[in-house]
């Protein structure tokens, strides 16, 4: 049984926690930055406590480390488990800058940037998958649009938003890497359009709560994704992938196949998911799956520091072009920074 | 183009009537046991009103009849009509009673009673025909359990339940000829079961507006009717035909593919049809098409009068099952009339 | 019953004809281009064939007109009725280029235009008609993010491409109108990408088959719509308004309820509706009746030529953003033409 | 944290185990009849392996048992807690046979038996309890009809069905006992229809493999249960219940939301859950959860004994009225057993 050191016992240490315990797995260290919150969650899994990342990387019953700290540590943890050569997987983002997240892959060099296991749990949803296999499978032919939709179901606190690098790169980020993994093929040109339609406030920040974003692929694949900081009936997380044969569709999974027929509302389902852990709650269970099982076998992991840092190309394109009001090559993104 | 004469000009024998131009055909003459109910739809649609059955059948421009009168005429009319060789498409019932109905088809004959097209329109849902031609065409391998569930919007007049015979018979009817259809094979026992639990006033005149019938076939096929006098959220009227290799079900189609989503009901989907004139119109057009088709072609009749008695065989069967509180031999039912 | 004169006997007339006579009117006269076309369908439904436009409308017994001519006679026709104060509705586009019909309305007149009811018959489709009405109520709130995706069956041939005014003006028209008919807002900037993804042999027309437009308000609403040319599960045509309070769906409405439970697909629905005369069929009819309704009264009509002078410059917006690759000010295009 | 003394550890002693410690409580000590077993799953959960069932349950740390041994050995296990007044959560059924049943619970006594959870687990299914839940909080009004449809994917071994005791005993007791639960009213009259259509073989048994049942109660509800050994689109588990304002519903959930759209399936979703341990997994939890909190707080259990009698008499009745044909009264069964 592998043993797991978690850096940071919040609320993701927590699920990841969970997670690794469903696999079969163990958290044997925790570090905290606030020493109590490493030894709560330590008591109640029988792990140990540490006082510094490095201690808790330092047992030799560790054999995997899980970093789920704020986003300005993430960098100096992970190029100590690649340099520990112990397997690591890393919250999203990278870094809190597209520059931080280049300097640490030049850091690490490319190739043992696609054995870090970057956490875009999305990736590992049961429906979303169904998507992108069905496209992989060729099931739906040649892709020739994709359409993502993704909604929270309240906007976050104002303060949280000042401080998240704005919508693009704090949620639409997670939808640029869903296009990346449907399209396969990066996007050549980006063009965004955004409002603070719901929230006034957001705009006075300089951020948007409504947006658009549509790109286009080399071979001409159009995609197009719409976010929205709420949302009035749930989590709204839905992909669409047309091709010449067919379409694949990820719908909001319900809550249970109940039906209500009234005068007024005849087969009203169930109510859909409520919010990411209840929604994505399996796939954070899949997501660790997958990364010990490549973590066992050495094998490249299927979602690493590569693809985040490609995500945050497509970030910073579109806050580019909703500043500029002008479409966004992506060379010129890849050479700036 | 061939000319109709329409015997009745009350709702049906318009609904009719309508079918009949939307086919091609034409209503010539027109008779109703009220003079000006006759002549008003006759100035409508430009035909003659006739005094009497007989001499709305006698016009050479008539190649065939629609009869929609009450239901204790449609005996001397059909006879006429098959009489004098013009091809008839009877509203169901044959005859008010069961006696009644053996009567006409003894003096007619086997052969002549199958050229009767008996206006079981249901058959011509496309929903329901759909589940029909799949468990003809084998797409469910061999049929094993049939469901069928029929609830009416509200409960009629309690003077027309007096007069209607009986759930049974008038209302049920039609699902044991849809059941039929479908079987392609006869019940052999029937067992009813029924409450007055809608509205006591309707047991106090002996009848039940809630109801289940199970019925077997010599082959082991079981078969279950549902009825109810009332529905709150519209005309449910559903089909589901279970077999060795899948399932084919006939949902109620709804008005539109509009649905509303929010906090307390995402994904609610528009109103299903209220009545059988919305939900069943396109039905009546298809019936008189393929009346007319039957008709022109001289083939015979895919329901006729033999599908009338056997259905109101059934729905006798399941009178008598209620009352006693036991099944019931079908061959007992054909023998006693 | 109002006597209509009908201009353009070929398809659309035809379908025009079975609306105005579902709606109880009647068409007395008829005129084609090609004698024998107008001779034809006057004989089947009794009414005069003329030798010009002129005489068709000519007739006392004439109350309105229905032009379904070759467009780029719609201008001509189009004059003629609103100088003798027929009410007139007029099948899309006003006229072949942007500037014949700004040219038109200049001479017709503000007021006059808004009498002249233009043929974008989607508005009456029942779900896209219930997504309207739901959005107009306040069913959803403030309306923040619309989405429109249409999409055909199969591409033109080639020669119609070539001589269409291309996908924008040709396919999306309809879609730039049911945004507008939405929105209850006009969009301010505009940006359109496209590929020939499809069919190559598109593309060296200068034409795409596969397209994205995103559209923004002076409110800060966003309007998407994505277009292709081929589809392979029949005709896709949906919206989606998502708003504060929730989200109003018009999905593809279905052949019938029935649904195929089978080993590989448990729960397979019906085909969706094959093209446009089956999905909007119905609308047709119901856009005649509108049409004649307002002739009736004399109030203004509800989609008039304004309308379709708006759509058109929406169409010419995308192709220029198209072209350029950058984003339109809708302002630049209306001074433009 | 809870000790749980477990008997049994085959298949459902294992769902059990993780179901307990997802519930926060430990399995402290196992027997089985087989010692290799319970050794292999007491090393795995760190507990004791014990020689005999009174050893597991004697330990000091074990606050509850879960019975999960053989039919035949329930009641003695059943007491035995019972008597050394330790919460006890026991494998349906109560006892092999009817007799058996009942004599136990005269042993214990009414008030200790509704002390005993029994565990129909399918009472926990999310989409079942909405459906209870909305007929109980009067949401539909007043319930009138209820059908159920429970179909096992494949048929059991040919040697299992012989020792089984037969559909009604083994397969639809869960369904009688949903029936109960939604009814609210136990049934007065009861009447089978089975066929063995798809197996021969168990009709050489002596047993049927398609079978309908209609039961009605006092007040005039009538619920049908429809049952098949097989369905070829998988583990088919449905609940309809309607009443005079609406219906509930409980349709298969599927195991994602994503949809195919192809030329031959527009819109197919996805399977259905394969069979029970994945449909009910949830089930399983919740059912735990259930007993540990009822035992905690010492209130009577939710389902008990007394349930496990209730269901057993309706199986009886329905064994009866296959046999002869005939509608069983269940005081008759009641006063049989």
């Amino acid at each position: 049984m592998i043993g797991i050191a978690l850096l940071g016992a919040g609320r993701m240490g927590r699920v990841h926690t969970q997670a690794i315990s469903a696999a079969g797995a163990k958290v044997v260290a925790i570090y905290d930055a606030i020493p109590t919150v490493a030894e709560k969650l330590a008591t109640e899994v029988g792990a140990i406590a540490c006082g510094s990342a490095e201690e808790a990387m330092g047992y030799s019953s560790v054999g995997a480390v899980v970093i789920a700290t704020s986003s300005d540590t993430h960098v100096e943890y992970l190029i100590k488990a690649v340099t520990l050569g112990i397997p690591v997987m890393c919250e999203k983002p990278i870094a809190p800058t597209l520059v931080e997240a280049r300097r640490c892959i030049a850091t690490i060099g490319l190739e043992r940037a696609k054995s870090v296991f970057l956490a875009f749990n999305r990736r590992f949803d049961r429906g979303h998958s169904a998507v992108r296999e069905a496209v992989l499978a060729g099931q739906i032919g040649r892709l020739e649009q994709l359409t993502i939709t993704s909604r929270d179901p309240f906007p976050p606190p104002l303060d949280y938003v000042s401080r998240s690098g704005g919508l693009f790169r704090d949620m639409m980020i997670h939808d640029f890497d869903t296009a990346r993994s449907i399209l396969q093929e990066e996007p050549v040109t980006l063009t965004a359009q955004g409002s603070s339609i719901i929230e006034p406030e957001i705009g006075k920040l300089g951020d948007v709560d409504t947006a658009v974003v549509t790109m286009a692929t080399a071979t001409g694949k159009l995609a197009v994704i719409l976010n929205s900081r709420r949302c009035a009936f749930g989590f709204d997380q839905r992909i669409e992938a047309f091709g010449s044969d067919g379409m694949a569709l990820s719908d909001n999974p319900l809550r249970s196949g109940v039906r209500y027929f009234t005068k007024e509302h005849p087969g009203a389902p169930d109510l859909i998911r409520e919010f990411f852990l209840d929604r994505y709650g399996e796939s954070y269970k899949l997501e660790v799956e997958s990364f010990l099982a490549h973590a066992a076998s050495g094998a490249p992991m299927p979602i690493n520091a590569i693809d985040g840092l490609r995500a945050a190309y497509l970030a910073e394109a579109a806050t580019s072009s909703l500043a500029t009001g002008m479409p966004v090559q992506l060379t010129s993104i890849e050479q700036e920074f």
